[in-house]
């Protein structure tokens, strides 16, 4: 058997390894440290009550000869793809068959490849969350990514493309930056999209995070972005599913690629049509979790764990603030985006945050070359950690 | 943006629509007739104790503190890897680093196609599950797939490859045939593969229904099979996990592919860079239902309910065999492959069983041309239900 050569293009990453790696031989070295975590980008909230019972109740019904399930339809079942979009796309006109549920959104942004032609051109942001860039190389179109740089003087929100591409990863509100874009500023993109026949793959994994009043929830917002955009949406921030595992992503009936000849293809269909052959749907028992999380009183439990990583994040950045550090984000995301301070590279930071404050990080770099000089730190410890953590970078004098 | 060609040349599978829809139509012209459906190959009897004890334990563990899991290892949690490979894989030396935990063999056998090269030459049997070959056309290989037919003369286990192949999918026992491989027909398939530098998809989704001594219960058991063959495993019909979504891949680290230079790139690294960039893992929840199917309770009320499948399976079998129907299958599989009485085509022979017996199965030629003249039975009903449609097709008196 002849392998998949374009594997063999892969970069390796080593960022969370490497990280690991110097967290381990550092506490072996001083056993005595108690070292805040605040690289990687996981929940620690318990799953709600709401969920638990959600789940219970389901796991008995598939105990019973009258409740078992066996094979479900491949998109979701009925009841969630319903609740979805009633509650996520009120008003926006999305359609519970434009719905297709899923496991996970890393799942659904690697999969999507499977429907895009070889020849496409495609933007992709840079710094940016590596599965996107990955999964295209491993398709066969290294050659075709070009990367938009998201940079300071524009608030990391990037420029339009400077020539013609087919497609654009976009992430907002973003990881690793953690800003959001405005609707303005994303009816740009959309309209690019419209002008060059492009697609936009909206990538909103932290949506539930959003507390400004002009940073758009979903991109459907923006007029004429369903003719033009595919939405990722996640369970694992908003609902803390990171370990169960439930995503999905929205496909309108009004995108369309183009064949060969320049004839318009459903999307939607294309994309049923790879959930129909290669997935066989979501655990009930999950997808009856997932349900959960739209009842009042899953809504109203979910609402607090975000409000208390918010929190955690607002101490975060204006700790950092008060300090003297230069920071983005963590006001509709999770992710504070610190600016390393006299030009220092963003794994020399990381060495010294680790080494004078015992607080562990993530370098900006490991998220691209425009990440260098950046520093990610998340809002999904404690609030104790977080406070703990900003009382030693300032007592660190690292500054 | 351009979209996938090879989509455009999967042929639309009717198979299942077709059944429903002429099901539902006679039902309503019919509506007194109590319709037996031994059609679709999905399990029945609910979730066993065990596993609805682990997974209560789960999910509460999950809804506190100190049980709460975020992210797992995407290949899946080694309490589970280990538990496989000591049940699964005992004295075959399969180590725990070669199972990939994930949520389907039908998402297995798809996703498997990403680390192939496009010029490799594929063998896929005829007939056979339709997943194999869909895959290999969206990835653009559908010129590349040569077929093996399984005849009734050979007791449906195909000829070898009468020219060089790549990879051979093999599905025992089989699904549509319900026929077992023994391990000295089974050992041609890997001698073969070793000698053409050639890879065996095995699919042992049905492996719990052997009941006979010469049929392997992995290709693993066979020598040589380690340096060739991947296996895929599936927790759906062993535990009736259809609903609940979990099963697993073999990729031994002594498997290897070649690169274009001719030199040899390990399998078990290409899939787990797969498995690492484009999945995040099973739930948590569901790796410990897995877990549970291993408990010694567990195995007993398993045990109970595939002995509860088999013994249809042979009321089928003997019942058919007794009106004077020529049938295999049945007795290491759920499934019973039925010869057609006089030639007829299984389209023709479905509507008959439907109008005279109200009994409702799958023609034989939905699976590929060589399935035209045979009709699938499944064993998941019930007791009752199986007994009854013998009986339902003795008085319909259609030989």
């Amino acid at each position: 058997m002849n392998i998949n050569e374009n594997f063999l293009k892969l970069e390796d990453s080593y960022l969370f390894s490497t990280i690991a790696k110097k967290v381990t031989k550092y506490q072996n070295e001083n056993p005595d440290k108690k070292i805040i975590r605040l690289g990687i980008g996981d929940v620690t909230k318990p799953i709600v009550p709401a969920v638990i019972n959600a789940m219970n109740k389901a796991i008995n019904e598939m105990g019973t000869a009258e409740g078992f399930r066996g094979y479900g339809p491949e998109q979701g079942y009925v009841f969630l793809r319903n609740k979805i979009v009633e509650n996520d796309y009120q008003n926006l006109g999305i359609e519970a068959d434009e719905i297709f549920v899923s496991d996970g959104a890393k799942c659904d942004c690697g999969n999507i490849v499977d429907i895009m032609g070889n020849d496409n051109k495609i933007a992709i942001t840079n710094p940016v969350y590596p599965v996107y860039v990955d999964t295209n190389v491993m398709a066969g179109r290294k050659e075709n990514i070009i990367y938009l740089d998201a940079l300071e003087e524009n608030n990391f929100i990037p420029q339009l493309p400077d020539q013609k591409v087919d497609i654009i990863y976009l992430c907002f509100p973003n990881n690793p930056t953690g800003v959001g874009i405005t609707r303005k500023e994303l009816k740009r993109f959309v309209d690019y999209a419209k002008e060059n026949k492009a697609i936009i793959f909206y990538d909103a994994a932290y949506e539930a995070f959003i507390t400004e009043e002009d940073i758009p929830h979903s991109i459907y917002e923006i007029e004429g972005a369903k003719d033009v955009a595919i939405e990722f949406k996640s369970f694992s921030k908003s609902a803390g599913f990171t370990g169960l595992r439930c995503a999905y992503v929205v496909v309108p009936k009004s995108v369309f690629g183009y064949d060969k000849q320049g004839e318009k293809v459903s999307l939607n269909k294309l994309w049923n049509r790879r959930t129909t052959t290669k997935f066989n749907g979501v655990s009930y028992v999950i997808q009856r979790a997932a349900e959960a999380t739209y009842s009042e009183e899953g809504k109203i439990q979910l609402k607090n764990n975000i409000d208390y990583y918010l929190e955690n994040a607002s101490i975060i950045k204006d700790g950092l603030k008060n300090i003297g550090f230069t920071v983005y984000g963590g006001v509709n995301s999770p992710y504070i985006w610190l600016k390393t301070p006299n030009n220092m590279k963003s794994w020399d930071f990381f060495d010294l945050l680790l080494e004078k404050a015992d607080v562990v990080g993530t370098p900006g770099v490991g998220f691209g070359s425009c990440g260098e000089f950046f520093f990610r730190l998340t809002a999904f410890g404690t609030k104790e950690n977080s406070l703990e953590a900003i009382d030693r970078i300032e007592k660190a004098n690292i500054l």
